[in-house]
């Protein structure tokens, strides 16, 4: 099963946009098992789209366009699908009434362009989910298939996960429900991790269901997608169950987070759970520890806040004076827990990349020091993750 | 004149790594007046990457190949160019040397692998620029040209700007040297920058030399590109000059950098000329600010840091909110200068996306407030960057 990506838009060739869906989309693609081969990027101009979307869907079983569904004269995605499919576009009114319902909810008048949005290939189904107000569409050509999402991100992602990527699986394979669950963890390799779960995999492998594949992901750690094929949801919903636990056993604690949870969603989760706050001192991350905490947590109710600034002096080693930052943040925000992250002083003798770790939970104080890789810019994510999963783990524990 | 990009690895179709490179590589041709009407991802395989490269010459003039140069047995970028040339590669004993004295100045060992990167195409020039261990080249096809760089961004940059784009120009046009300066400009919109410029861009029609490109940049503002031809490099600078002044003059203090400059840094050195240093107040901005500062400042040189909280109660409107949220910063860290932006209260009568900025420069209080776009994680970028807007225009009439 191959699929490919062609992303529509003259503002991704000149750079206004970075393509970030197609790397999601393709992401997406390998945790399902799908290969995509090639993506492709192309202006808004139908005899390059039109060029570009015919050879994917040569080299592939299945392509996803984004982008180009928009009411402005630009967007002629729709055009080119239906001159592809060899068919007219027709416009359908339930589409038309329901774009219609979300301008009179914003009190607003809707354009005949707006209209435009609802002209749908004949024989093309129309995606379920339509989180704003361009349909998303699936073209069949052939015994092949062409999808069409919106280039807005959170409308694309509804779609790919509500009906696009479940269909592609439905397509590959015999049975008739198709879930997949994300387990994501931190601390391991890609390696270390697959060693860890080799037996497993092996006798996976003989049972043919559920499948696991590994996707390294940076500061998002190494994810492992469980993807279970059955007749019914409920069933499929054992089977993750069961090898979510299974997988749970085999790696502890490095897994942090299932599907949308994030390092950040699941600490604040478990300070929430305390009844707690908490606040960072970030002498070494500078700014990104918040920056991170406050767009998950943006009206301070569990994250009270951070001092960036320089590092705290005094006496002791790095973990001494990681767990004194860490201190001032809880005392200076009135917090349960604090946290810190601190670089070598310059005259100590360690590596480079060298950081400590602090945290004050109430009265009691945790310290460990990590070793991180890359330049001032990667250290400080990677600083900044270190030391959330240090105070999951910590608080898990205690 | 048209050039293409192929980004190379598998890494980018799995989505583990944005593929930023190419919109950058995009941003640059347009710039530059180059038009890039295609960009591909491919992997780390023979077949695909020479039938992607060869589909890419033979629609444009140049092709741009981003990655696969490195040492191990996936990068197969050289290999695939030899083909395409019809060459065999030659070993360039002056690049071995190169990179092991390299590897001799971190006192490690090269490996044979190592070697492999100074494998070249017959025929084709290696690029001066050479900041890693992996060189760029060009390769001659016909008349037409393609070009391999680096995946790691800081490399590429350097070739890009130091050969490619200049050698670009150099084929497009007749002149001896061509030469290029980014004018930054915030506050317009792009219609409205081609307004003010109108006459001088009808003017320049007339003249040919020099032209000037506009690019939407975003959060970076409007970009506009000055490029002068001439005989020499004296007569290209002063032809820049000249533009930039004259530029200068119509869009006044909108314009704010110039080249590789960007907000942040411009403001910094505002503050250091000065001998002032500055902190920030985020309750709005959540530590973005600071997270921005300091990757500019990483040791607190001139921004000394930032209280993230929640916001800095009393009485007052938003303007009055702002300035005392920034004299609270300009306190805690005993700065010249505090600067802070705070969101309408639940009960202020203001249209969403309301933002107030305040400044306090020693016993002076500057406000005013600002109407921005977006989502809250735009809205937060949107209101640092107005909000060191504000500040460059302060500090730039103080």
């Amino acid at each position: 099963m191959r699929c490919e990506v062609v992303a529509i838009g003259t503002e991704l060739l000149l750079g206004q946009i970075v393509d970030s869906n197609s790397s999601w989309i393709g992401e997406q693609l390998a945790l399902a098992g799908i290969d995509s081969l090639f993506q492709t990027k192309v202006g808004d101009n139908f005899e390059r789209m039109e060029a570009c979307i015919r050879q994917a869907l040569e080299r592939s079983d299945a392509v996803i366009c984004c982008g180009g569904l928009g009411p402005t004269q630009d967007d002629i995605t729709r055009d080119v699908l239906a001159r592809i499919m060899g068919v007219e576009l027709v416009r359908d009114e339930v589409i038309v009434a329901t774009i219609k319902a979300m301008f009179d909810e914003r009190e607003r008048e809707m354009s005949d362009n707006n209209r435009r949005q609802a002209d749908i290939p004949a024989g093309a189904s129309v995606i379920a989910q339509m989180p704003g107000t361009a349909p998303g569409m699936a073209c069949p050509v052939g015994d092949k298939v062409i999808y069409a999402v919106p280039g807005v991100p959170y409308e694309m992602k509804e779609m790919m996960l509500g009906t696009i990527l479940p269909d592609l699986q439905h397509r590959r394979g015999a049975a008739a429900v198709i879930r997949s669950r994300v387990l994501k963890t931190w601390g391991l390799s890609e390696s270390g991790l697959a060693e860890m779960l080799d037996d497993r995999l092996q006798e996976l492998d003989r049972i043919g269901n559920p499948t696991l594949a590994f996707q390294a992901s940076g500061i998002e750690g190494i994810k492992v997608r469980v993807t279970a094929k059955t007749d019914d949801e409920a069933s499929a919903i054992a089977i993750m169950d069961a090898e979510e636990s299974l997988v749970r056993g085999i790696v502890g604690d490095h897994l942090f987070a299932v599907d949308d949870a994030t390092m950040e969603s699941v600490v604040l989760d478990l300070v929430r759970a305390r009844g707690w706050r908490l606040a960072a001192h970030e002498s070494l991350t500078g700014g990104v520890m918040a920056s991170r905490m406050t767009a998950v947590d943006p009206d301070l109710k569990v994250f009270q806040g951070a001092i960036v600034a320089g590092e705290v002096t005094g006496q002791g080693d790095g973990e001494m004076r990681a767990v004194a930052a860490a201190a001032k943040a809880q005392n200076r925000f009135g917090c349960d827990l604090g946290i810190a992250a601190v670089s070598p002083l310059h005259d100590e003798d360690v590596p480079s990349g060298t950081v400590f770790l602090g945290i004050v939970a109430e009265n009691a104080e945790h310290a460990t020091t990590v070793a991180l890789p890359g330049d001032h810019r990667r250290l400080r994510a990677y600083a900044v993750i270190s030391l959330l999963d240090f105070a999951r783990k910590t608080l898990a524990r205690g």
